[in-house]
């Protein structure tokens, strides 16, 4: 019998992880509510994601994988703000209560948690078929975030880290895959999709440069800064050229053709997409290249839709998310 | 195929929903995190629940049913707080996009909103079997809400409303009784299932009135009060004749000893349990009553445990939260 009660309090109420950050609720775990105290000058903002087993990972893969990455993938939505992550809930429904699996889940939100500095601070354990909801709160100083809305022409467009890799782990991972690989190339891809890095801190830095205007990579650079251009009422010029390929994606897929479209339509990477005015570029290159790789791959334009730098409309089909089943 | 963004924006961007309260958004659903304002002299609380189909409520019920009350029983926990209601997140997983269900069930969760003053801000909708996981977002006057650890010995012990009779509704929906029923005692029973009315206005009196100790009955009242008595290193002293039963429990249970043992252990009711210094009867009664029925029905002791006021220890089966299947 499942006891909803008992597994909070062994899995989830342990201080590394309801105490992982230094915004700590006033009351955390056990009540009805939590009750946290946003800062003067800050602003709360919150995203929720939910994660279905088989449908959004592995429900084969080990728990430490799926706790660390659903709460990445997570937090990413906080980056994509320019937010520090603060606080986060977990809606947890299990087939059964596995104490292996549970320490396991628990150790991977953990490992996340601390990282980023994020405390778990409630939620509900429901008995049923498994799926993860996960909602992160954090602060941003008072106007000081990032929106999909405020990308304007001559903007130049910038991407971290390297586009396409976690998506090249997915025939892999459709194969049935599970261990992590030996060869180093393919490990690559492994870890880009086990262990995304959203970008918390490369935001933050991008929002005290001035930056207005950003997404998190889940769905695939083209799909989502399609959000950026809709929302934003502008278009695109794309430097394919300029995209950033990892050395593992350029052996594993030496067609420059494919590297191209798995970079620009493939989705589970939770890399940053920005956009700057052009004075902005020598600072954003000074102060993120010290964290991550950043690339300049384009330019906002006026004219609605996505073009090559020799004027090209974009053909390569724009679906974007690709489920890994 | 499902349409995520699609689904988002017909169902759950109406105004009406949206906009539901008095606490709007500075950004709202469609940015990769919603964003807002907490005033100063607030504090925030939050609390997440996970309704899964054909465990905390029939599959084949109505949308319109299923939206409502699942957003009545979260909203309950911001009640147990003493908190305003301002926000709320939803994270829907469905088996396939059904127009009349989404919008039957975006229709139950809009009355509710609307009743309370709480807005949709955001949320996730994937595919997969049917689970709804709300987040709620309230807000309380710095360190004026209420907690299940404040309760003092002599105190008075308080519920709202009428006890057991959700949990009376049950036998009917384990035999698949769905239709609202034409008997009027069976349809009191079948509002207090599917129509809980979250104590949202009464806890916030309560709160004013000096009150520090709350937790909503979802369990059962034994169940439930005893989280209370748990956490404050106290006991309690029912007076049983004192619970209040409503006519038409009384009428369908006239044998005094099955209506007693349901509305202790009988869940799914969701009205409020607090206590309160002796002092403040009087002002509980007065302040109250013109809301809901209040009730004293027992006192705060220093010996652990429940007894009856002829010093009995209850020995009526503690077990609580009974799911309907």
């Amino acid at each position: 019998m499942l006891s909803e009660f008992g597994l909070i309090a062994r899995y989830f109420q342990q201080p590394g992880l309801a105490n992982a950050g230094p915004w700590s609720p006033q009351l955390g775990i056990g009540d009805d509510c939590a009750v946290m105290s946003v800062p003067e000058g800050y602003q709360l903002v919150v995203s929720m994601d939910t994660l279905v087993a088989d449908v959004h990972f592995p429900a084969v893969a080990s728990p430490e994988l799926i706790g660390y990455r659903a709460l990445a993938v997570t937090v990413s939505d906080l980056a994509a703000m320019g937010a520090e992550p603060a606080w986060f809930t977990l809606g947890l429904t299990l087939p059964e209560a596995n104490s292996d699996w549970l320490a396991g889940f628990a150790e991977g939100l953990q490992t996340l948690a601390q990282k980023v500095g994020i405390s778990l601070i409630g939620g509900d354990t429901t008995r049923g078929p498994l799926t993860i909801t996960l909602q992160v709160h954090g602060l941003v100083k008072k106007e000081k975030w990032l929106s999909r809305q405020c990308a304007k022409p001559g903007d130049d467009i910038w991407v971290t880290g390297t586009l396409g890799d976690a998506a090249a782990w997915l025939p892999y991972l459709q194969q049935g895959v599970e261990e992590k690989p030996t060869d180093e190339n393919l490990r690559t891809l492994w870890n880009r999709y086990y262990f995304p890095t959203p970008r918390v801190v490369e935001a933050q830095k991008a929002v005290a440069l001035g930056c207005r205007c950003a997404i998190d990579i889940s769905d695939g650079l083209l799909a989502d800064l399609g959000h950026i251009l809709t929302m934003s009422q502008v278009g695109a010029q794309l430097d394919f050229s300029s995209l950033p390929a990892s050395q593992a994606l350029q052996q594993l897929l030496p067609e420059l053709e494919k590297q191209q479209q798995i970079m620009l339509t493939g989705g589970d990477n939770y890399e940053l997409c920005f956009t700057a005015p052009p004075h902005l570029a020598g600072d954003i290159t000074h102060s993120l290249s010290p964290l991550c790789p950043v690339s300049r791959i384009g330019q906002i334009i006026e004219t609605p839709g996505v073009f090559t730098t020799s004027g090209q409309p974009v053909s390569i089909s724009q679906q974007g998310y690709q489920h890994f089943n």
